[in-house]
């Protein structure tokens, strides 16, 4: 049976979810001669670790507590009542998460799983590249701040995956980076590729107020812990156009105040621009176009029947052109939000790397 | 730089063009560290072996000759020119294609790409398994004659790929196994996953002649080198509904004498069949439906403006539907014939099993 030791950073939605499901998956990941051993989960402020890493794991019992406490807005640290394992909390966790990689790293292999939603795992994950760790990332932050932390984190490209950062859990990096290995040059690629924003805008279609819409998408899991990473536009690519305006920025406004009363005053714009569109036999649909080294992301109106127009839900589109996917494109279609198709993603990837495994 | 031992089945099309792929993609797979090191390449009757599989391999300058040869129909003893390489003919040929397995495979690692479409590589392909050889199939025979073999072949999952053998190079095979992989059941797929019949099947909708497109079809390498295959319905799953009857089956008629003669005969039932569809909305469709323990193939009559009735050319639809995808399926969609694509799948499976070699 090979052994893949894992570390869980970010225990919320996803982290949660990715734990359940490794936890349902051990007699199929049994049968396919495969165990995930979980060596360590952390929280932004606290680790919890095996007694001995190398040996030891966090049982399916303590798992299925780490997201009970997770799930009722705890911390980490009220695991303490268990006694196998050990319990770090802030700077000294951090120590501890490189302590554990470098150990980890170069003998038996660690993936390092990271499915929070902050930008504060980019240093950590930068430094255990080098230990030889493999990165699976949920969280998309870490590949589209700053282009070196991206060099860094691809310095070996066979020990990253991240599908679960574009769509969800739909097959787009797995498929895209098949296609570039095959020596098949892509030349366009267009997307509906935020399943928050897919969903806000066929919702609001039907003539739901953007507030109340928004705030559904938040209670499924559909959108990241503070909505407006998704509206703002950012978590497709770059900023072109936002779907609210400066003074409902996160260093204005906090979310809490943002969802009770800052959205609500978006709502007659948005529905006043959905009637619009109507008019004209169209819908509004939040794109993404790559050609060449143009990248343009904002709000198109789309015929309601063609591809794109028909979308509905939460559902993601990509098409994708290349040589061999010429006139007709390659399409990959399906839902691309929701903690639970994103953490299977995640899972699909960990196993992807076993092979990198001893 | 990683090294990938290769022994190529079959240079027809595909493994013509997938021999193409390999020596145009050399500075793509270079900054990827990884060589592709081809030690053997062989048709139904020759093998052409580097003179030391250990340490040699045979050209890109050769590789080139090879393609021209076959193209040219002709056999691969007529290399025997070029010194840098023995020649092995007939029964010896295969004798020496087990004996490269047991020399590379437990020791470099062998890829054993059958890119032929012959049922008659399943007994060396039985025996290179055991041997400790990774095989990548772009022909269904081996998979899809006896369950045993299929059991054989499969004996270890991650030494196997054989994305070509559905649907040319989409990603329908590493799709479904990521969400078989991330424990998200599979209870539903639909899809029209012959490139060849969805191709005439669109074809004849605008009035064509059934065999006119069947040739045409052939020659864009659409169908495998017996259209008959295809036509059977057999390449998509089991025997359902043919498009042609016993009288012209291969062990009755060859096939030079079904395209020159055997398939005018089906011109007018096909011509028929389309027009009564047409008359109420539809269009045929040679569709797949996998549902539990069921299977259905066969000609269905569906809406023109249904997805699967909205496909043109070779184009393949897939949809999945499972625990993730559920309300709206997971869809795959795009050209799903062609040699250029499925030689480019072939090879995509190959950069996949990298990490098993040292």
């Amino acid at each position: 049976m090979k052994s893949i030791p894992l570390l869980l950073m970010g225990c919320g939605g996803v982290g949660r979810q990715l734990l359940q499901h490794i936890v349902s998956c051990r007699s199929l990941h049994a049968n396919q001669g495969v165990h995930l051993r979980v060596v360590g989960v952390c929280d932004s402020k606290s680790l919890v670790v095996a007694s001995d890493v190398f040996t030891r794991e966090l049982n399916d019992k303590f798992l299925v507590e780490v997201c009970r406490v997770k799930l009722n807005g705890l911390s980490l640290s009220k695991l303490a009542d268990f006694d196998e394992c050990l319990i770090y909390l802030n700077s000294e966790s951090k120590r501890k998460v490189i302590d554990i990689a470098a150990l980890l790293g170069k003998s038996t292999g660690l993936a390092f799983v990271d499915c929070s939603a902050s930008s504060e795992t980019t240093g950590v994950l930068n430094r255990v590249v080098d230990l030889g760790c493999c990165i699976v990332l949920a969280n998309k932050k870490p590949l589209t701040s700053r282009l070196e932390d991206y060099d860094k984190l691809y310095s070996y490209p066979r020990r990253i995956r991240h599908e679960s950062t574009v769509g969800a859990g739909l097959p787009v990096i797995a498929s895209l980076n098949r296609i570039l290995l095959s020596g098949d040059p892509v030349h366009r690629i267009i997307g509906s590729l935020s399943g928050t924003l897919g969903y806000v805008m066929s919702e609001v279609e039907g003539g739901k107020p953007l507030s109340e819409v928004v705030k559904t998408a938040k209670s499924l899991g559909f959108t990241e812990p503070d909505p407006r990473d998704d509206l703002s536009g950012m978590d497709v690519a770059r900023k072109i156009e936002s779907l609210y305006p400066d003074e409902m920025e996160p260093d204005v406004m906090s979310v809490e105040e943002f969802l009770a009363t800052g959205i609500k005053l978006l709502d007659n714009d948005v529905e006043e621009r959905v009637k619009k569109a109507s008019l004209r036999g169209n819908v509004l649909r939040y794109v993404c176009v790559i050609e060449g080294s143009r990248c343009e992301v904002g709000i198109q109106e789309l015929p309601k029947t063609s591809a794109l127009g028909r979308l509905k839900g939460s559902d993601n589109v990509l098409e994708i052109y290349s040589r061999c996917y010429n006139e007709q494109p390659l399409v990959i279609q399906g839902a691309g939000a929701g903690n639970d198709t994103t953490a299977a993603g995640v899972l699909a990837d960990i196993l992807d790397i076993q092979d990198l495994f001893p």
